[in-house]
Protein backbone atom coordinates (compact mmCIF):
# COMPACT_ATOMS: atom_id res chain seq x y z
CA UNK A 1 0.00 0.00 0.00
CA UNK A 2 1.20 3.41 -1.09
CA UNK A 3 1.95 5.96 1.97
CA UNK A 4 1.42 9.22 -0.24
CA UNK A 5 -1.35 10.61 -2.70
CA UNK A 6 -0.22 12.73 -4.88
CA UNK A 7 -3.38 15.36 -6.25
CA UNK A 8 -1.61 16.62 -9.44
CA UNK A 9 -2.41 18.21 -12.55
CA UNK A 10 -0.32 17.41 -15.87
CA UNK A 11 2.72 19.59 -16.76
CA UNK A 12 1.40 21.41 -13.02
CA UNK A 13 3.60 22.47 -9.88
CA UNK A 14 2.85 18.77 -8.93
CA UNK A 15 5.33 17.10 -11.96
CA UNK A 16 8.12 18.42 -9.48
CA UNK A 17 6.87 15.92 -6.88
CA UNK A 18 5.96 13.60 -9.19
CA UNK A 19 9.58 13.45 -10.38
CA UNK A 20 11.00 13.46 -6.66
CA UNK A 21 8.52 10.52 -5.57
CA UNK A 22 9.84 8.84 -8.87
CA UNK A 23 13.56 9.80 -7.94
CA UNK A 24 13.34 8.25 -4.15
CA UNK A 25 11.29 4.90 -5.66
CA UNK A 26 8.59 5.75 -3.51
CA UNK A 27 4.91 4.02 -4.09
CA UNK A 28 2.37 6.89 -4.47
CA UNK A 29 -1.49 7.22 -6.08
CA UNK A 30 -2.21 10.02 -7.81
CA UNK A 31 -5.27 11.69 -7.75
CA UNK A 32 -5.73 13.87 -11.06
CA UNK A 33 -7.42 17.49 -10.27
CA UNK A 34 -9.58 18.47 -13.13
CA UNK A 35 -8.72 22.16 -13.62
CA UNK A 36 -11.28 22.66 -16.45
CA UNK A 37 -13.54 22.29 -13.41
CA UNK A 38 -11.91 24.17 -10.82
CA UNK A 39 -11.63 21.50 -9.11
CA UNK A 40 -8.73 23.42 -6.71
CA UNK A 41 -11.28 25.92 -5.76
CA UNK A 42 -14.15 23.27 -4.52
CA UNK A 43 -14.64 22.65 -0.38
CA UNK A 44 -13.03 19.23 -0.44
CA UNK A 45 -9.45 20.52 -2.17
CA UNK A 46 -9.41 23.77 -0.02
CA UNK A 47 -9.61 21.65 3.16
CA UNK A 48 -6.21 20.02 1.94
CA UNK A 49 -4.93 23.38 0.56
CA UNK A 50 -6.72 26.44 1.90
CA UNK A 51 -4.78 28.16 -0.92
CA UNK A 52 -6.24 26.30 -3.99
CA UNK A 53 -2.85 25.69 -5.20
CA UNK A 54 -1.42 22.55 -6.93
CA UNK A 55 0.40 20.47 -5.62
CA UNK A 56 -1.28 18.39 -2.36
CA UNK A 57 0.63 15.26 -0.92
CA UNK A 58 -0.89 13.44 1.33
CA UNK A 59 0.99 11.57 4.03
CA UNK A 60 1.02 9.78 7.44
CA UNK A 61 1.55 13.39 8.82
CA UNK A 62 -1.52 14.85 6.88
CA UNK A 63 -1.77 17.06 3.75
CA UNK A 64 1.61 18.92 2.89
CA UNK A 65 0.78 22.00 0.61
CA UNK A 66 3.54 24.18 -1.18
CA UNK A 67 5.94 22.59 -3.76
CA UNK A 68 9.28 23.99 -1.71
CA UNK A 69 8.04 22.24 1.34
CA UNK A 70 6.92 19.25 -0.05
CA UNK A 71 10.21 18.43 -1.96
CA UNK A 72 12.11 19.18 1.41
CA UNK A 73 9.98 17.15 3.60
CA UNK A 74 10.61 14.20 0.80
CA UNK A 75 14.94 15.04 1.21
CA UNK A 76 14.70 14.66 4.79
CA UNK A 77 12.46 12.07 4.94
CA UNK A 78 14.16 9.61 2.85
CA UNK A 79 17.54 10.80 3.47
CA UNK A 80 18.05 11.55 -0.41
CA UNK A 81 17.91 14.15 -3.22
CA UNK A 82 19.89 16.84 -1.26
CA UNK A 83 22.31 16.98 2.01
CA UNK A 84 20.53 16.71 5.37
CA UNK A 85 20.53 18.97 8.11
CA UNK A 86 23.93 18.06 9.89
CA UNK A 87 25.56 18.16 6.20
CA UNK A 88 27.72 21.55 5.71
CA UNK A 89 26.15 21.59 2.13
CA UNK A 90 22.75 22.21 3.57
CA UNK A 91 23.08 26.20 4.01
CA UNK A 92 23.55 26.68 0.33
CA UNK A 93 21.21 23.83 -0.69
CA UNK A 94 18.44 25.63 1.49
CA UNK A 95 19.40 29.28 0.68
CA UNK A 96 19.00 28.47 -3.60
CA UNK A 97 15.89 25.91 -2.82
CA UNK A 98 14.11 29.09 -0.47
CA UNK A 99 15.32 31.37 -3.85
CA UNK A 100 13.71 29.18 -6.10
CA UNK A 101 10.25 29.08 -4.14
CA UNK A 102 9.78 32.67 -3.33
CA UNK A 103 11.97 34.40 -6.21
CA UNK A 104 12.03 32.17 -9.73
CA UNK A 105 8.95 30.13 -9.47
CA UNK A 106 6.77 33.34 -8.41
CA UNK A 107 8.22 35.61 -11.01
CA UNK A 108 7.17 32.85 -12.97
CA UNK A 109 3.59 32.60 -12.02
CA UNK A 110 3.23 36.02 -11.93
CA UNK A 111 3.85 35.97 -15.62
CA UNK A 112 1.17 33.03 -16.71
CA UNK A 113 -1.39 34.69 -13.92
CA UNK A 114 -0.56 38.55 -14.21
CA UNK A 115 -4.28 39.32 -13.41
CA UNK A 116 -3.86 37.98 -9.99
CA UNK A 117 -1.15 40.32 -9.15
CA UNK A 118 -1.88 43.54 -11.46
CA UNK A 119 -5.90 43.27 -11.40
CA UNK A 120 -8.03 43.14 -14.49
CA UNK A 121 -6.15 46.02 -16.60
CA UNK A 122 -4.24 44.29 -19.75
CA UNK A 123 -2.48 47.37 -19.61
CA UNK A 124 -1.17 46.80 -15.65
CA UNK A 125 -0.88 42.72 -16.60
CA UNK A 126 1.33 43.32 -19.41
CA UNK A 127 3.81 46.10 -17.77
CA UNK A 128 3.60 43.15 -15.25
CA UNK A 129 4.72 40.51 -17.35
CA UNK A 130 7.09 42.18 -19.30
CA UNK A 131 9.40 43.31 -15.80
CA UNK A 132 8.84 39.90 -14.61
CA UNK A 133 10.26 38.66 -17.70
CA UNK A 134 13.72 40.67 -17.35
CA UNK A 135 14.23 39.98 -13.53
CA UNK A 136 13.42 36.23 -14.46
CA UNK A 137 16.59 36.61 -17.03
CA UNK A 138 18.29 38.08 -14.03
CA UNK A 139 17.57 35.31 -11.57
CA UNK A 140 18.47 32.35 -14.20
CA UNK A 141 21.78 34.03 -14.87
CA UNK A 142 22.53 33.94 -11.23
CA UNK A 143 21.33 30.16 -10.64
CA UNK A 144 23.65 29.23 -14.00
CA UNK A 145 26.51 31.32 -12.27
CA UNK A 146 26.05 28.66 -9.18
CA UNK A 147 25.13 25.63 -11.48
CA UNK A 148 28.91 26.30 -13.38
CA UNK A 149 30.08 25.84 -9.30
CA UNK A 150 28.79 22.68 -9.66
CA UNK A 151 25.60 20.56 -9.67
CA UNK A 152 22.86 21.44 -7.72
CA UNK A 153 21.24 19.30 -5.32
CA UNK A 154 18.96 16.68 -7.37
CA UNK A 155 16.14 17.98 -5.30
CA UNK A 156 16.60 21.54 -7.02
CA UNK A 157 17.22 19.98 -10.33
CA UNK A 158 13.92 18.44 -10.35
CA UNK A 159 12.18 21.79 -9.32
CA UNK A 160 14.54 23.90 -11.91
CA UNK A 161 13.98 21.43 -14.90
CA UNK A 162 10.17 21.90 -14.54
CA UNK A 163 10.72 25.81 -14.41
CA UNK A 164 12.49 26.47 -17.26
CA UNK A 165 10.01 23.63 -19.15
CA UNK A 166 6.88 26.32 -18.03
CA UNK A 167 9.57 29.38 -19.44
CA UNK A 168 9.49 27.85 -22.62
CA UNK A 169 5.80 26.74 -23.02
CA UNK A 170 3.58 29.40 -20.66
CA UNK A 171 1.85 31.57 -20.66
CA UNK A 172 0.67 30.44 -24.26
CA UNK A 173 1.11 32.31 -27.17
CA UNK A 174 2.45 35.50 -25.65
CA UNK A 175 5.88 36.73 -25.72
CA UNK A 176 7.72 33.36 -25.64
CA UNK A 177 10.72 34.89 -27.50
CA UNK A 178 11.90 36.37 -23.94
CA UNK A 179 13.62 33.11 -22.90
CA UNK A 180 16.19 30.83 -24.53
CA UNK A 181 17.39 28.29 -22.87
CA UNK A 182 20.39 28.86 -24.74
CA UNK A 183 21.48 32.16 -22.79
CA UNK A 184 22.12 29.63 -19.88
CA UNK A 185 24.42 26.27 -20.40
CA UNK A 186 24.71 25.55 -16.97
CA UNK A 187 20.41 24.80 -16.83
CA UNK A 188 20.73 23.61 -20.23
CA UNK A 189 23.16 21.22 -19.65
CA UNK A 190 21.19 20.54 -16.30
CA UNK A 191 18.19 20.08 -18.60
CA UNK A 192 19.93 17.80 -21.08
CA UNK A 193 20.86 15.24 -18.18
CA UNK A 194 17.01 15.52 -16.50
CA UNK A 195 16.27 14.43 -19.67
CA UNK A 196 17.45 11.20 -19.53
CA UNK A 197 16.74 10.11 -16.00
CA UNK A 198 14.63 7.21 -15.50
CA UNK A 199 12.22 9.40 -12.82
CA UNK A 200 11.85 11.57 -16.31
CA UNK A 201 10.98 8.96 -18.30
CA UNK A 202 7.94 8.03 -15.56
CA UNK A 203 6.65 11.72 -15.80
CA UNK A 204 6.61 11.63 -19.38
CA UNK A 205 4.75 7.99 -20.00
CA UNK A 206 2.14 9.85 -16.77
CA UNK A 207 1.97 13.47 -18.01
CA UNK A 208 2.52 13.02 -21.84
CA UNK A 209 5.14 15.40 -21.64
CA UNK A 210 7.14 14.47 -25.03
CA UNK A 211 10.68 13.62 -25.63
CA UNK A 212 12.84 16.21 -24.50
CA UNK A 213 10.58 17.61 -21.89
CA UNK A 214 13.32 19.64 -19.94
CA UNK A 215 15.79 20.20 -22.92
CA UNK A 216 13.33 21.31 -25.51
CA UNK A 217 10.09 21.20 -24.30
CA UNK A 218 6.60 20.24 -26.34
CA UNK A 219 3.25 20.73 -24.96
CA UNK A 220 2.07 18.14 -22.91
CA UNK A 221 -0.47 15.66 -24.44
CA UNK A 222 -2.00 14.38 -21.28
CA UNK A 223 -3.72 10.61 -21.58
CA UNK A 224 -5.92 12.28 -18.90
CA UNK A 225 -6.84 15.70 -17.50
CA UNK A 226 -5.29 19.33 -18.64
CA UNK A 227 -2.13 21.22 -17.93
CA UNK A 228 -4.24 24.74 -18.29
CA UNK B 1 34.55 34.71 19.88
CA UNK B 2 30.94 34.52 17.70
CA UNK B 3 30.26 31.94 15.16
CA UNK B 4 27.84 34.09 13.02
CA UNK B 5 28.07 37.81 11.86
CA UNK B 6 24.37 39.08 10.62
CA UNK B 7 23.96 41.58 7.91
CA UNK B 8 21.67 43.95 8.82
CA UNK B 9 19.38 46.96 8.71
CA UNK B 10 17.24 48.08 11.30
CA UNK B 11 13.68 46.74 10.64
CA UNK B 12 14.21 44.88 7.68
CA UNK B 13 13.88 40.96 7.09
CA UNK B 14 17.10 40.87 9.31
CA UNK B 15 15.49 41.22 11.92
CA UNK B 16 14.04 38.10 11.98
CA UNK B 17 17.31 36.54 12.10
CA UNK B 18 18.44 38.71 15.18
CA UNK B 19 14.97 37.59 17.09
CA UNK B 20 15.80 34.07 16.13
CA UNK B 21 19.38 34.66 17.17
CA UNK B 22 18.33 36.57 20.41
CA UNK B 23 15.77 33.80 21.37
CA UNK B 24 18.14 30.78 20.49
CA UNK B 25 20.69 32.70 22.86
CA UNK B 26 23.58 32.56 20.34
CA UNK B 27 25.78 34.77 20.00
CA UNK B 28 26.37 36.56 17.08
CA UNK B 29 28.03 40.03 15.73
CA UNK B 30 26.22 42.47 13.21
CA UNK B 31 27.44 44.30 10.34
CA UNK B 32 25.19 46.91 9.50
CA UNK B 33 24.32 47.45 5.71
CA UNK B 34 23.94 51.00 5.25
CA UNK B 35 20.78 51.18 2.84
CA UNK B 36 21.38 55.16 2.71
CA UNK B 37 24.35 54.47 0.61
CA UNK B 38 22.65 51.42 -1.05
CA UNK B 39 24.98 48.99 0.53
CA UNK B 40 23.48 45.83 -0.26
CA UNK B 41 24.02 46.58 -4.14
CA UNK B 42 27.90 46.84 -3.68
CA UNK B 43 30.65 44.13 -4.94
CA UNK B 44 31.34 42.87 -1.40
CA UNK B 45 27.75 42.64 -0.76
CA UNK B 46 26.99 40.93 -4.02
CA UNK B 47 29.73 38.53 -3.00
CA UNK B 48 27.56 37.31 0.19
CA UNK B 49 23.88 37.45 -1.65
CA UNK B 50 24.22 37.64 -5.19
CA UNK B 51 20.71 39.11 -5.40
CA UNK B 52 21.86 42.14 -2.99
CA UNK B 53 18.67 41.52 -0.76
CA UNK B 54 19.14 41.83 3.18
CA UNK B 55 20.10 39.73 5.58
CA UNK B 56 22.70 37.76 5.00
CA UNK B 57 23.89 35.27 8.18
CA UNK B 58 27.61 34.03 7.57
CA UNK B 59 28.12 31.03 9.15
CA UNK B 60 30.69 27.98 9.60
CA UNK B 61 29.00 26.90 5.88
CA UNK B 62 29.85 29.98 4.04
CA UNK B 63 27.18 32.76 3.44
CA UNK B 64 23.52 32.11 3.72
CA UNK B 65 20.61 34.45 2.72
CA UNK B 66 16.86 34.34 2.09
CA UNK B 67 14.93 34.81 5.37
CA UNK B 68 13.24 31.38 5.62
CA UNK B 69 16.26 29.62 4.71
CA UNK B 70 18.05 31.33 7.33
CA UNK B 71 15.67 30.66 9.97
CA UNK B 72 15.00 26.92 8.83
CA UNK B 73 18.56 26.27 8.84
CA UNK B 74 19.11 27.53 12.26
CA UNK B 75 16.01 25.90 13.80
CA UNK B 76 17.81 22.81 12.41
CA UNK B 77 21.18 23.44 13.56
CA UNK B 78 20.11 24.07 17.22
CA UNK B 79 17.12 21.71 17.43
CA UNK B 80 14.86 24.24 18.86
CA UNK B 81 12.48 27.22 17.00
CA UNK B 82 10.38 24.35 15.36
CA UNK B 83 9.59 20.50 14.99
CA UNK B 84 12.85 18.95 13.59
CA UNK B 85 12.94 16.70 10.72
CA UNK B 86 11.86 13.33 12.49
CA UNK B 87 8.53 15.36 13.71
CA UNK B 88 4.98 14.09 12.83
CA UNK B 89 4.59 17.86 13.18
CA UNK B 90 7.27 18.96 10.73
CA UNK B 91 5.19 19.04 7.35
CA UNK B 92 2.80 21.50 9.20
CA UNK B 93 5.72 23.43 9.97
CA UNK B 94 7.39 23.55 6.47
CA UNK B 95 4.35 24.13 4.37
CA UNK B 96 3.44 27.32 6.67
CA UNK B 97 6.87 28.23 6.55
CA UNK B 98 7.20 28.27 2.84
CA UNK B 99 4.09 29.80 2.08
CA UNK B 100 4.87 32.67 4.59
CA UNK B 101 8.35 32.99 2.53
CA UNK B 102 6.83 32.19 -1.12
CA UNK B 103 3.73 33.95 -0.85
CA UNK B 104 3.11 36.24 2.44
CA UNK B 105 6.31 38.08 2.45
CA UNK B 106 6.47 38.00 -1.04
CA UNK B 107 3.07 39.50 -1.66
CA UNK B 108 4.07 42.65 0.98
CA UNK B 109 7.44 43.46 -0.52
CA UNK B 110 5.23 44.18 -3.75
CA UNK B 111 3.09 46.25 -1.98
CA UNK B 112 6.33 48.24 -0.86
CA UNK B 113 8.85 48.14 -3.77
CA UNK B 114 5.37 48.47 -6.74
CA UNK B 115 8.34 49.44 -9.39
CA UNK B 116 10.17 46.24 -9.14
CA UNK B 117 7.37 44.39 -10.60
CA UNK B 118 4.95 46.54 -12.42
CA UNK B 119 7.44 49.07 -14.04
CA UNK B 120 8.02 52.54 -13.98
CA UNK B 121 3.84 53.85 -14.85
CA UNK B 122 2.84 54.76 -10.80
CA UNK B 123 -0.93 53.63 -12.20
CA UNK B 124 1.08 50.24 -12.80
CA UNK B 125 2.10 50.48 -9.13
CA UNK B 126 -1.13 51.32 -7.79
CA UNK B 127 -2.78 48.82 -9.49
CA UNK B 128 -0.54 45.93 -8.17
CA UNK B 129 0.01 47.78 -4.48
CA UNK B 130 -4.07 47.28 -4.05
CA UNK B 131 -4.33 43.87 -5.47
CA UNK B 132 -1.76 42.73 -3.73
CA UNK B 133 -3.28 43.97 -0.21
CA UNK B 134 -6.57 42.20 -1.26
CA UNK B 135 -4.45 39.55 -1.81
CA UNK B 136 -2.55 39.47 1.69
CA UNK B 137 -6.22 40.14 3.51
CA UNK B 138 -6.94 36.75 2.22
CA UNK B 139 -3.02 35.30 3.24
CA UNK B 140 -3.53 36.72 6.95
CA UNK B 141 -7.22 35.64 7.04
CA UNK B 142 -6.16 31.69 6.19
CA UNK B 143 -3.06 32.43 8.77
CA UNK B 144 -5.55 33.38 11.50
CA UNK B 145 -7.42 30.08 11.14
CA UNK B 146 -4.69 28.03 11.61
CA UNK B 147 -3.69 29.91 14.29
CA UNK B 148 -6.79 29.00 16.02
CA UNK B 149 -5.88 25.58 15.83
CA UNK B 150 -2.68 26.27 17.81
CA UNK B 151 0.09 28.40 18.43
CA UNK B 152 2.33 27.87 15.40
CA UNK B 153 6.25 27.03 16.05
CA UNK B 154 8.23 30.11 17.22
CA UNK B 155 10.52 29.86 14.26
CA UNK B 156 7.17 30.94 12.57
CA UNK B 157 6.20 33.47 14.88
CA UNK B 158 9.21 35.63 14.87
CA UNK B 159 8.62 35.82 11.16
CA UNK B 160 4.74 36.85 11.04
CA UNK B 161 5.54 39.17 14.17
CA UNK B 162 7.96 41.33 11.90
CA UNK B 163 6.01 40.81 8.62
CA UNK B 164 2.62 41.93 10.55
CA UNK B 165 4.59 45.30 11.57
CA UNK B 166 5.59 46.28 8.60
CA UNK B 167 1.46 46.04 7.15
CA UNK B 168 0.91 48.78 9.19
CA UNK B 169 3.68 50.63 8.98
CA UNK B 170 4.74 50.67 5.11
CA UNK B 171 5.21 52.38 2.34
CA UNK B 172 5.37 55.41 4.47
CA UNK B 173 2.49 57.37 3.55
CA UNK B 174 0.28 55.11 1.33
CA UNK B 175 -3.06 54.12 2.16
CA UNK B 176 -2.05 52.31 5.09
CA UNK B 177 -5.73 51.50 6.18
CA UNK B 178 -5.98 48.60 3.89
CA UNK B 179 -4.87 46.73 6.83
CA UNK B 180 -6.01 46.45 10.50
CA UNK B 181 -4.48 44.03 12.85
CA UNK B 182 -8.03 43.63 14.61
CA UNK B 183 -9.21 41.68 11.83
CA UNK B 184 -6.94 38.90 12.63
CA UNK B 185 -7.64 37.97 15.96
CA UNK B 186 -5.43 35.15 16.68
CA UNK B 187 -2.05 36.65 15.21
CA UNK B 188 -3.01 39.69 17.35
CA UNK B 189 -3.18 37.76 19.89
CA UNK B 190 0.52 36.14 19.06
CA UNK B 191 1.76 39.69 18.39
CA UNK B 192 0.79 40.86 21.90
CA UNK B 193 3.04 37.54 23.27
CA UNK B 194 5.83 38.22 21.14
CA UNK B 195 5.90 41.74 22.43
CA UNK B 196 7.11 40.45 25.87
CA UNK B 197 9.42 38.17 25.08
CA UNK B 198 13.64 38.64 25.92
CA UNK B 199 14.40 38.33 21.99
CA UNK B 200 12.07 41.12 21.44
CA UNK B 201 13.71 42.96 23.95
CA UNK B 202 16.65 42.40 22.67
CA UNK B 203 16.03 43.48 18.84
CA UNK B 204 13.98 46.51 20.60
CA UNK B 205 17.35 48.06 21.55
CA UNK B 206 19.27 47.16 19.10
CA UNK B 207 17.06 48.66 16.15
CA UNK B 208 15.02 51.43 17.83
CA UNK B 209 11.64 49.56 17.60
CA UNK B 210 9.70 51.20 20.53
CA UNK B 211 7.24 49.70 22.79
CA UNK B 212 5.07 47.52 21.06
CA UNK B 213 6.93 46.11 18.19
CA UNK B 214 4.54 44.13 16.91
CA UNK B 215 0.74 44.56 18.51
CA UNK B 216 0.94 48.63 18.11
CA UNK B 217 4.00 49.54 15.34
CA UNK B 218 5.77 52.81 15.33
CA UNK B 219 8.84 53.38 13.24
CA UNK B 220 11.68 52.68 14.23
CA UNK B 221 14.23 55.10 15.54
CA UNK B 222 17.30 52.95 15.13
CA UNK B 223 20.70 54.20 17.00
CA UNK B 224 22.40 53.63 13.76
CA UNK B 225 21.50 53.12 10.27
CA UNK B 226 18.38 53.58 8.74
CA UNK B 227 15.07 51.32 8.02
CA UNK B 228 14.78 52.61 4.58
Amino acid sequence: MSTYTLHYAPDNASLVIRLALEALGQPYRTVLVDRKLAAHKTPPYLKLNPHGLIPVLECADGPIFETGAILLWLTDQHGELGPQADSPQRADFLKWLFFISNTVHSALRMTFYPEKYAGPDPAHQTALRLTMQDALKRHLAELDVRAAKGPFALAIQLYLGPLLRWSVLYPVQKDQDWFSLDAYPNLKQMCLTLDSLPCTAAAQTAEGLGPTPFSAPRYATPPQGSAT
